[in-house]
């Protein structure tokens, strides 16, 4: 028997990442891409076009598949009730994606499972964020990515931007965190579960920027817990597919969740080259309900930075990159998205695998600040 | 810049293969496949359907692109010629492809760089074999595969079929072999050239069945020896991409060419998940004068078991036979090439990599046995 066709909504990055292992594991997809052309539209060849908004197109898309999954998490929830009242196995379904979906939602289940947070309320008002306290961060409940919908606020002052985009805003403590964790699982319909290595992962202007798996120097017992808070959420939401727990680690050792993701995400790049089973060949098995892939490592260390059009995207390079990135390192992975270069966008990323976590780290930061054409301080 | 666009010309499972590495590598392909649906085209959307044999359909693939390669060797050689007279770099070229098209080609141009290789002849009648003598091999000089188009032949009475297909015919000597091995080299038109570690193969009626890298107790002054062998042929026949030299390893501790292939060849699939860079990549990089990743292995030992349709295509499974097969080996890696069972069709691989050769093969045996129905011999 070959196999069902997997419909994934939504052509960015992680779509096209997932059709390299949906190749090897002859698993077909079909797609529903935001325009022609886009990252994913270039490598998957059953393509619709058009907007994830349109209940009639998501209908057309998953007609004739049994299991639908996601690129993003902006689907919306009744449009996934829909599908899954006309018989398509959602996967994340509604109930878990809302968690994803709405940071107020997410921080009350998390209380309520008594997973450690940082602590948080739901504001209306200045004089709610005024009850607070100052300094705290404001944060849109539903909407925003990569740094976007996230403000440090130390005053009244700096409230308006949170309140005018007329969203329900969260208010979180500060946190006096030493770094930032992603614990990443996978787990299927079925229950089983994999969990991948800790890792520790950098942001830069509020978009990941590095990851070193595993975490260096992370106490195995607070390993241990942030796997288990995964694990647990996971369970506890019917998360199904990838879900990636993104955590502070506070300077006094313990962790706090910070945000979930239900998808194959950036902290877990580096798991195509460092890891036996990738995260987004298990988030294909988990969401298909066949057995999971082994989420251990294949070397000691695995270190990935993130390509990013520089502030002067002209600078840059890509494919005009390869001739002497590849030269200088004949173990360098290279992942480009088939996109342009633009200002602050995510083109690609790299991975260094090795025995030895400095010369990981220096030929990643190397790779990646050539392709971005900045060989300014990592690189030194 | 982004890449320019690759022409892949024959649409099997090698095109499918390299369109894994395509898009982490974010080049674009453009295929020729022979017909809608077939292995490649399920995975490359830019895709021409039609004969690889029409020139004016190759140039319409070809359009755009400043590079073509290929799945197989069977486009003429006056068409590959016209289209370098077009401008386009043909990767290998008509002049190093003919070695890999034609036997008799190819023995008399290795015997010219002092290659070993079994003594032979191109005979022309029967009474040329008597003359070359009894017991030999028969191959047509063009258009065999897979054990199609060669005899083992005793006497005159055995020799009829060989003559009554109207090629000309090559006899060599039955060699007392010890085993098969396979040398494998990815090479650029500015000459890098990247050797992957000498294998050992196995062949089940004419067909690559199991491979093991690196090939067991070979004498490192051999494995040098048919690296070195590979590298030669590589450089004077000016091959662009991979080169795989299969060899006999003869019982008196020698090795003598047996077969050319420019191409990402059967015996290089353990280098998906054993090597650090895959002969599909390494393919890519060296046609379009990329450098070239390591060929190292990521593992002491990696087992390539192929997944073939028994003689009653029936029994076997390839999506249906992942519950069991991923859940016994989370381990485990496998390629399906999205093609139906068939008897005899080669519709798949596995991969088990370790550090204990026979857990290796024991794990890809069984997997393969699973896959194609027949769980006899090999898995217990």
């Amino acid at each position: 028997m070959l196999a069902p066709t997997l419909a994934v909504i939504g052509g960015g990055q992680l779509a096209r990442m997932m059709a390299e292992p949906a190749a090897a594991l002859g698993i077909p997809l079909r797609l529903l891409a935001e325009a022609e052309g886009v990252s994913a539209a270039q490598v998957i060849p059953d393509h619709l076009v058009g907007d994830y908004r349109s209940l009639d197109l998501l209908q057309k898309v998953v007609d004739g598949c049994s299991v639908v999954t996601f690129d993003h998490e902006h689907v919306p929830t009744e449009h996934l009730h829909a599908l899954e009242d006309a018989g398509v196995a959602v996967r994340p379904g509604p109930e878990a994606l809302v968690h994803a979906q709405d940071k107020a939602v997410m921080r009350s289940r998390l209380a309520a499972l008594g997973v450690p947070c940082p602590r948080n309320a739901v504001v209306s008002s200045v004089a709610d964020v005024e009850a607070f306290g100052f300094p705290c961060v404001l944060k849109i409940t539903r909407g925003g990515y990569d740094g976007k919908g996230v403000w440090f606020v130390r005053s009244a002052d700096d409230c308006a931007e949170a309140f005018a985009s007329g969203v329900p805003v969260l208010a979180e403590e500060l946190v006096d965190f030493r770094r930032e964790l992603s614990a990443l699982v996978a787990r299927s319909p079925s229950g089983q579960a994999a969990a991948y290595p800790v890792v520790a992962s950098t942001q830069k202007d509020g978009i990941c920027h590095e990851v070193i798996a595993p975490a260096p120097e992370l106490p195995s017992a607070l390993a241990g817990e942030a796997q288990e808070i995964a694990l647990r959420i996971a369970g506890a939401l019917d998360v199904t597919g990838i879900l990636a727990v993104e955590m502070f680690e506070t300077n006094d050792g313990r962790v706090l969740v910070n945000e979930l993701a239900m998808r194959p995400h950036n902290t877990g790049h580096w798991t195509q080259d460092g890891a036996v089973t990738s995260q987004f060949e298990n988030h294909l098995r988990a969401v298909l309900d066949l057995p999971l892939g082994s989420p251990a490592p294949r070397a000691r260390w695995t270190v990935m930075v993130n390509i990013l059009g520089g502030p002067d995207a002209s600078v840059g390079r890509l494919y005009d990159g390869y001739p002497h990135a590849l030269a200088r390192d004949p173990f360098l992975r290279v992942h480009l998205y088939g996109k342009e270069l633009r200002p602050g966008r995510k083109v690609g990323h790299v991975n260094a695998y090795g025995d030895d976590l400095d010369d990981c780290l220096e030929r990643a930061r190397h790779a990646a600040a050539w392709f971005r054409g900045d060989l300014g301080d990592e690189s030194e």
